[in-house]
């Protein structure tokens, strides 16, 4: 009997920038969305997916289309995260990314990214590249 | 027989930056959490909320605890938008913002922005303000 | 004898947002670049020139090319600022916008801003469209 | 006969964002302050000094008072920037930081960055702490 396949993860780091504050000393929720963006593109690198070459080559763009967050602690300048991203949902033409961010043991925000596949020139939606397929799950 | 009363909205005006897009040409999805930011103390201001004061002579802060976007069109460079805020819900605790963001009648994207109320001193949860109960509905 | 003319200048209106500031309290010292460019914007539209069109009618960008920023006084969130600009230098192929940000009365900082003019496919310099040197001066 | 010490540098390692580009489909001219930020940490960092506990133990800012930036060649979606650091002056009271940001060999930017030290309560200029003129010199 074969077990349930492990699922395919990678862990980002960011350190939190000054400029990712706010006057009330934490980090600025839109700054999430950056650090969230990196993490994916890591991701598919460590998978074995060239996020530019991906876009270049295939005259496609991936934008977001769905975005989910919880915050549930703040995280603080100069503080390491470690976002565990993996892929929570792949269709034919549509990729969600769900990310764990962390700092110290201790579970800050929880996001779900739902990208879709379009083409560059009209802007029409497109299957996403098999590529994708076979590089996250 | 008495009917529902109108929901107060507002609508705030905003006009799209260069460094507001990203390479394909198009408003960045990380982006509209600024604009958001914007229309929901606008929101304030015209219902009679300076949120600045409210902030500081409360000793409290509102964080956004959970963000919740859908992209259905993209924006573009020096587009005009109109982001058209209400509040979707209103607990003791909790008060969540709606916002259509339109662009020339087109509806551009959906957003529900949760905030709660803390202590700006200890970080612990405090009830809203009764002046945000009042202005709001 | 005729006198000097009036130099050409423009007040762009800004409201600081939260997201504008850091964990010091005051406005971040990254976020002054995009109020600059939101005012050359607009100073260009008010002296008739509309600058996505110049861009794209022309297949042209005009990118920045040298900065220079003096902060003397903080701004903090919710101020309202002015962002007096004029043009300060204009060659054939450059083009600085010298902006003063004012806020009740006090001068906060002092920008220089130096674009050129680029063909958008090919990289390559250009001279600036005649429309520039007549709206500007 | 002595030699002049050689002078300590650092060199802070950057991955474009998808975020951090603009319509034109190059680094937002903006986007560098960032950089430039994280490079001046870490430099201070690799130097011995934790900015995050000398802001927090010493109550004191290091605002930035003067930015001069050139920029060169642009910068793309996934590059790899080295970002070159030194002080290139240093007062009893200023601290300039100067950053070359390389790409594949390449000069992009040239940057020069002023900063100031002030009580965190009051405002105050004050001298710059010991410990980060025997770090950076």
């Amino acid at each position: 009997m074969s077990e349930a396949p492990a699922r395919k993860t990678y862990t980002h780091r960011v350190r939190v920038g000054y400029v990712d504050t706010d006057l009330a000393g934490v980090v600025h929720h839109s700054t999430y969305l950056r650090y969230l963006e990196a993490a994916r593109v890591e991701f598919l690198r460590h998978h074995g997916v060239d996020f530019r070459l991906l876009e270049q080559e295939g005259h496609l763009a991936m934008p977001v289309v769905e975005v989910e967050l919880r915050y549930k602690l703040p995280a603080h300048f100069d503080d390491q995260l470690g976002l565990e991203t993996w892929v929570g949902r792949l269709t034919r033409a549509r990729l969600r990314f769900d990310t764990h961010i962390w700092c110290e043991g201790k579970l800050l925000t929880e996001a779900q990214i739902m990208l879709c596949c379009i083409d560059m020139a009209t802007g029409r939606p497109r299957v996403l590249p098999d590529m994708i397929h076979s590089a996250c799950v």
